[in-house]
């Protein structure tokens, strides 16, 4: 299969390409390597050191023997070259990542507020709009979030991106209907998926594009077959507190014996998959395309849920590094449980990678090696949601810890 | 009170700062005057003589005494213009009418349906996200469209934007929401105004944003007691392919003596409400803000509701003008039924305006007067949906009339 992967130099793209063209299809990477750009923009870097995607392409093909293509796009800003690459390549699917990522980057100032809005909206509808256009009838695969559920949940399991619905109607009947679940996002990042879902809803019925959406849990690890073949493949590991996700924060704090950072009560509730799942299922949604005409086929693409309090003191235990409770820069509930339906991936045959596996070790292993690099400063997120939550970030968190061990420390 | 009006010298905008400012509020206009750009554009200009929007204040402060402040300002592009505008003038209300506010020009070429993603996005969450950064507590009043419910009626009356619907359970039971009216929308046009509410509903509660959403009918009409005033404060009136509202392109059809185009079977059900009402609507609006921390305040701003065929049989009456059936340009439904709550401005006080009222008389006249400036080859709407309904567009439409007369006239 010809693909094109839009964001191939990112945190997903690039373990996707490498599994994918291991698999022996035929990828081009579309980038502009905004990503890069974001890093020198926060002066931080990856933990693990990343070379260029041009060397990285370079050695894959010495390892692998596949070539990969690359052409330099921004996806949200040059509509007409993007069509002028599909026109001419006609891939049979399309991964689309090309969006800014991060919810505390997208809410860091009005700068990024306005720059992730119009970065994502205009990266989905020009690629929307171009294959429309170019009437190549690609394969759309979208990498959304478990977040555009948000708010939403009203004690069900959370479905696979549709919710049955009974509506009362004028005489007093009522009707069932199945509805786009209703999206209430907790950040302007959550948000913008939100809105992708409604283009996608909108071009599947207007123009009978194909498309899949994956609503992804927060993703943890940092290898995958592929990127362990060669160190110079190894994926990026983003530890600072725009970008470095809960799981992979709190071992990189383990690796370095600074303390676990909890916001709020950590009595958050969040789905997971480890990188290795996350490839593997984009494999499987490529191989079961939707049929032109049908609605956005979307799948909860996670494996596993866990409280964030839990976690930490898992990781804890492992390495005796201890809790630190912080106050909560997100606007967002203090306690929430989550229970997440994902048969759709399991009957395709997903045999998930779960927490207790050893792999915990290995990004241990790798947060360790790389510990140099690591400047702790850069670790606290200080991307406050909203006026409250700024102020309240120089006050104490009350925790109440009755029901779990007292590890609390202070902090500067 | 201090009123900003974004777009405020469109079709509403104009008329709104008449009415708002003789109620003695003071009023700016904020407008790049996009508007008029597009008829410049489509070569097509305005049914009535409209003078420059600086003239038009001039006539205005003569005829009234009232000024009003104009800002050359693209809100969709000049971010901190806009922020700074509202720092310095610090206004009670904002009405933003500041869109690309037309389904068929949004679906006439790839260009035209990422201008209207691009312009309408942005302008709402620039506007959004200068609330918050300027701290001004300002009501934001937004125009939106009853389109946003879109294909998505289920036999049940359209509420006021949000639906109770019950869900099921894990446990079995069932748990009553109230969501969101799921959207659906017909166009990229109506598809970005449901992008709106998402970005209203985030704000409203990640922000405490005052913020009120009115869901529009087509509007007809074209005089409201201020624009009656002076010649030359007339409003615009639209009766191009693109521009054109139904009802008001039919009174010009009428007028030059053109068979009133129908698209398809004439079957679809639309809502509609008079401008002047429009303008009163908005008025109440104003007077009644949501509270800060309250969800965005949705009403449907229309009177009453008629099957297109309908409205062409009867004006086909007042006029022995013969109605001419067309291929329909747009992706729809041939039927549909249309039962729509507004009881909150009915609450309010609102004493509809309806077409039985003699004001389509007075409408006929302005066509009849001004109709040397008709140019019948811009009357048909050349915006086809989608290939399939571009491909249509040629053939011949099959209607079933056997309930209504068969008045259809072939045309070139």
């Amino acid at each position: 299969m010809r693909i094109a992967i839009l964001g191939g130099d990112g945190f997903i793209g690039w373990p996707a390409t490498l599994h994918l063209s291991a698999l022996g299809h035929e990828i081009t990477i579309v980038d502009n390597l905004s990503r890069r750009w974001i890093d020198t923009e926060l002066g931080v870097q990856s933990l693990t050191p990343m070379d260029s995607i041009q060397e990285r392409i370079r050695i894959w093909r010495d390892v692998s023997g596949a070539s990969l293509g690359f052409e330099l796009i921004n996806v949200a800003d040059e509509y007409e070259r993007l069509k002028a690459f599909l026109t001419n390549w006609r891939p049979d699917a399309v991964l689309h990542f090309a969006q800014q990522r991060a919810a505390p980057y997208s809410m860091k100032s009005d700068r990024h507020k306005n720059y992730t809005v119009n970065n994502n909206v205009n990266a989905t509808q020009n690629l929307l709009n171009a294959l429309v256009e170019t009437d190549i009838d690609a394969h759309l695969l979208h990498m959304g979030t478990m977040g555009v559920y948000g708010y939403s949940t009203v004690g069900a399991a959370i479905p696979e991106g549709y919710l049955s619905v009974d509506v009362t109607l004028e005489d007093g009947s009522s009707a069932e209907q199945e509805i786009l679940y209703p999206a209430n996002p907790g950040s302007i990042y959550h948000m913008t998926k939100c809105l992708d879902q409604l283009l996608f809803q909108f071009y599947a019925r207007n123009d009978g594009l194909r498309i899949t959406d994956l609503h992804q849990g927060i993703v943890w690890g940092t290898h995958t077959d592929q990127t362990r073949r060669h160190d110079q493949l190894i994926n990026r590991f983003d530890y600072d507190g725009d970008y470095g996700t809960v799981l992979n924060r709190f071992l990189i704090q383990a690796a370095i014996g600074y303390p676990l950072t909890v916001h709020g009560t950590g009595g958050q509730t969040r789905a997971f998959i480890h990188i290795q799942d996350s490839v593997r299922c984009l494999e499987l949604a490529l191989q079961n395309p939707p049929s032109a005409g049908e609605r956005t086929k979307i799948y909860n693409q996670m494996t596993e849920t866990h409280r964030i309090r839990d976690l930490a003191e898992m990781i804890s235990e492992m390495t005796d590094v201890p809790v630190s409770y912080l106050p909560n820069p997100r606007n967002e509930a203090d306690e929430n449980d989550l229970v997440v339906k994902n048969d759709q991936f399991l009957d395709l045959g997903l045999n998930p990678i779960t927490l207790r596996e050893g792999l915990m070790d290995e990004l241990l292993d790798v947060a360790r090696r790389y510990k140099h690099r690591i400047d702790p400063g850069r670790i606290p997120c200080n991307s406050p949601w909203n006026r409250e939550r700024a102020a309240g970030m120089n006050r104490v968190v009350e925790v109440d810890l009755s029901e779990t061990p007292d590890k609390s420390v202070s902090m500067d």
